[in-house]
């Protein structure tokens, strides 16, 4: 495998995602192309600047500064919300050469493969969707870290209409910084992640909320303990990021709300029933595959790292 | 507030609870009492007994081992499973010395107070509930530890007929462990813990169970990250201790369970509808109480200390 380089890399969001890729390539994998950071507004590309994570920022409201950012360019990435992408590829359509490959770090996939052919038309050949699964509870260019995608999967979603050598490109990046890169069309991706991320995050919103919504809970909060505190902390999350990848991923995720709401359908009714037997089965399947899952090592055990 | 001593204790179920007592009370704290293990089968006490946790080792089936083990004992801890709190109160009632107090260490209270009752008759007047708010992963006497209860919540829920006295010896024990000792009615204890412990672990249960039954569930779990890890923590537990506490809070549990229902059926209409802005404040209400409750303090931030 060829070691991966580039000359002009542009980084649409700074952020958490983007300035961990900046930094990644840098400062991890010794990558020396110049990378050029764009923003909405000039103050978090202007951090990243002072911070030393990119080398140019410019401003996405300003034609000129944008299609200097985007000339010449090998590669673009897109770390902005999900609900962004299509205005985002309708910002740059008018500036981007034929020769940059642009990709995404979007949680959903459907839904930026539909805007991107919407924006792009044919030139959607450009675009290989993307999904870094990485994330921490702190965001901004601040929390970005060269490591962060060490050992971290990456998946790819190649369109039909994507060039192999294209895809090839973005999947060694994402190698340089450590990650595993992995591929899958992008409707299992929806599927996958909405069962073991989006519906987590709604499932634990939506505990919090109940208690809130309880009389007592002040008094419930105050006798909470270990085992709610994991099961919501992922409720401390974005709500801006959380709406969007909810609506953004809607019919993979109303599909896993129902099906898990039969599950707990089925486990109300062996309660109301006092039918142990079925619960300890339920139960001690459930504890012998998260045990596995566990031992399996998929993830790093850092109590910061949390799925996105 | 006097110091508490006792002369003997008598700890029923040497595991991770009894033995925690057992270690905090004699490392902790220096009480120099008597203390007693009565196990079911010999191991756990004989283990019990070689690890120094407690001083004598009695089986339960054993009536003059039994008979020997309650005489003259100030204080019995029951922490045994709370479907086996009927059972073992009955094994032990004809044993038990008029001036012993009982108090045990159930997840659940309503069903413990009504078999105490049931029991014991006039002589509940003996037993004060309890629930000490903590507990490990790991289970046994080797999890024992010393400090497991520092700092820890631990509920009482007197019954009218117990004399102020021998509750206040009960809760002094458990001071002397470290523990913050709080009291409520067992109804509002069974509420509460539905709530915050019982309810997190079936749904918790659940998301797996519902993976495990899904078509690409090797798949799915190999793309589950850090929002999996921590939401599904809590499915490790033990599935026999589950089954039990789902069944003795049954009323509780099941009324939590149909309001969290509730309250996904009207998240579920919120993406159904695409009504960004009712996610949007659902989720940022629950994020600021879930930070609010971390920033209180309310437990330990160590990963390895769980609800029971």
């Amino acid at each position: 495998m060829a070691a991966f380089s580039f000359n002009k890399l542009v980084i649409f969001g700074v952020g958490l995602i983007g300035g961990s890729l900046a930094r990644g390539l840098r400062e991890r994998a010794g990558v020396a192309g110049r990378i050029v950071g764009v923003g909405r507004s000039g103050a978090s590309v202007e951090r990243a600047l002072e911070l030393g994570v990119i080398d140019e920022a410019a401003a996405l409201d300003d034609d000129a500064a944008l299609a200097g950012a985007l000339q010449d360019a090998d590669l673009v990435l897109l770390a902005a919300p999900v609900a962004q992408t299509g205005p985002l590829l309708a910002r740059i359509a008018p500036f981007l050469d034929a020769r940059t490959i642009v990709t995404d770090a979007g949680s959903t996939k459907t839904d930026v493969v539909a805007a991107a052919k919407s924006v792009l038309g044919e030139r959607v050949a450009q675009f290989v969707p993307g999904h870094p699964i990485a994330g921490r509870e702190s965001s901004g260019v601040e929390a970005a870290l060269p490591e962060l995608y060490v050992d971290r999967n990456v998946v790819l979603c190649p369109l039909p209409q994507n060039a192999a050598d294209d895809v090839e490109r973005v999947a060694a990046m994402w190698r340089a910084t450590g990650a595993c890169v992995r591929r899958m069309s992008e409707a299992q991706h929806d599927r996958v992640f909405a069962s073991v991320s989006h519906l987590p995050h709604v499932l634990s919103f939506a505990l919090v909320d109940q208690i809130l919504d309880s009389p007592d809970a002040e008094l419930k909060f105050s006798f909470a303990a270990g085992g709610f505190r994991d099961f919501t902390r992922i409720a401390a999350s974005s709500p801006e990021m959380w709406r969007d990848i909810c609506l953004a991923n809607r019919a993979a995720l109303l599909a896993e709300l129902d099906d898990y709401t039969a599950v707990l359908a089925r486990f109300r009714a062996a309660i109301d029933a006092s039918d142990g037997a079925a619960l300890e089965a339920a139960f001690a399947r459930s504890r012998i595959a998260r045990k596995e899952w566990q031992e399996r090592g998929a993830i790093k055990p850092s109590g910061d790292i949390a799925a996105k």
